[in-house]
């Protein structure tokens, strides 16, 4: 699969009006991609339980999109199948009154996989240049020096945000973690049409949210938001990929093939043993053979 | 599936030499308990999502063992097919300086699983009365008020542990968290064998450790350490399982059974809504409509 053509590509233009969220790429139909998706979820189990034998590098997948896009049931379907002791998904929510009295990235910091581990962020630390730019009344819960209206928000504060998140990623990427960032796309129209599925059946009931209706109001705003936040971080050091979220079969396709492909190019290997420790098993060996 | 034999009944006795590491139970063959585990697996995944959707209980599996008894594949081979959004892993090592300047069980505490989720802990605060019963140097590095020397620990300790154990415990179950306890049983015999191969394949030599082979001259003293916590912390509320572990297909099927069944006896429902959430859905509609 061309995945490239999903990704946006650092240093150049980007418009979320040139991609198409009922996208399915090279794939005509749902079986097919299913198919390619199993042997990716084979592919990617090997690979992980090499990462974890290596310990020394993580890699971490962030999830970002709009209600209803298929979040939870892409990592339900992509990464069920991985072994749970060597994957992490944190579903970040509203922040707590402890979370708030420290910056923004403090409590996506603490939540960072371990080595040798596939971290997921459901929802993260780009929340705080998307929800808090649609609504930036939200930022004077933060207590930030000099920030004591929404009118104090100057120009260039967004952009110095991006810039902060640039180079925590930039740290992270430096210490050994991979970092890939999907923005599941989807339109107006397809989420209208998966709220009032929500509402019509009675086992998607607990899904549904009257506030998820109250944001859809705010549609064009959280689209403006995104594409300056995608413009402004993908980095060659952590990209973002464009999803589109309307068929969520092409979705988790394009996913797994992104992650695999990217786990693959990091050439990762159950580690040899060092001189000290061939001493260690032959002296273990010893010590079992002499019982 | 029997799991009632594998069970250590509280306020019975119990001794470990009733329970034979090679037991395969109603199995006389790999393939069939490889079609049953598969079988529970599955199930496992939709309980797993109803208990997401429920939001009120969660479920915490405890795996303690002798190393190479299987604990870490036995993980692999049973939660790999449930969603890791819904399953949280912590592998206990030795306590850092921080969590041992707290009292033993806070570091376990902090890493229980939320309200939805399964969380599993490979090795667990049992450790604190096994490796520290059959080392007790460790306890000095706890600090603990009067225990200057091994020899300030008096009698009467341990039984104290086992009893704070138990309260720690009832604490949880009465709070909603269901748990169950995993020994994995495996024989002195069969560790050597396994320890042997560790040597001797490359591709396992990342998993051999020179202090496991001397733990192992401490063999009968963590039986009975073993014996001693299982027998005064299995309750009704957390009981303890004691699996044969000589054959690994074995333990796999008889845990992936008593997982499941323990859920199904939870009586799992995806939530109905309350008459106020009723109202919201039609509100709900009615905007949708509208636009």
């Amino acid at each position: 699969m061309n995945a490239d053509k999903f990704k946006a590509h650092p240093g150049k233009s980007f418009s979320l009006a040139d991609h198409d969220p009922r996208d399915t790429g090279d794939y005509k139909n749902k079986k097919m991609a299913k198919a390619q998706l199993q042997n990716d979820i084979d592919q990617m189990a090997d690979l992980q339980y090499k990462l974890y034998a290596e310990n020394t590098r993580a890699i971490l997948i962030i999830f970002q999109a709009m209600d209803s896009a298929g979040k939870d049931s892409a990592i339900r379907h992509i990464m069920s199948g991985i072994n749970p002791q060597g994957c992490e998904v944190f579903s970040f929510k509203a922040p707590s009154a402890e979370e708030l009295d420290h910056d923004y990235l403090w409590r996506h910091y603490s939540r960072l996989p371990e080595r040798g581990r596939i971290g997921i962020f459901n929802r993260s630390h780009y929340e705080n240049v998307l929800i808090t730019k649609v609504h930036p009344e939200l930022l004077l819960r933060e207590n930030l020096p000099g920030i004591r209206s929404v009118d104090d928000v100057k120009k260039g504060f967004w952009e110095k945000r991006y810039r902060q998140i640039n180079d925590f990623e930039r740290n992270l990427a430096e210490n050994g973690v991979t970092i890939l960032k999907f923005f599941l796309h989807l339109s107006k129209k397809e989420q209208k049409k998966r709220f009032l599925e929500r509402i019509e059946k009675a086992d998607k009931h607990w899904k549904f949210s009257y506030a998820d209706i109250r944001e859809r109001a705010f549609w064009d705003d959280y689209q403006s938001a995104y594409e300056a936040a995608i413009k402004h971080t993908s980095t060659d050091h952590a990209p973002w990929y464009i999803v589109p979220a309307d068929h969520k079969w092409f979705s988790r396709v394009l996913i797994g093939n992104i992650i695999v492909s990217t786990m693959e190019k990091m050439d990762i290997h159950i580690p040899e043993v060092t001189p000290e420790e061939k001493v260690l098993l032959e002296k273990g060996r010893e010590a079992l053979m002499e019982e």
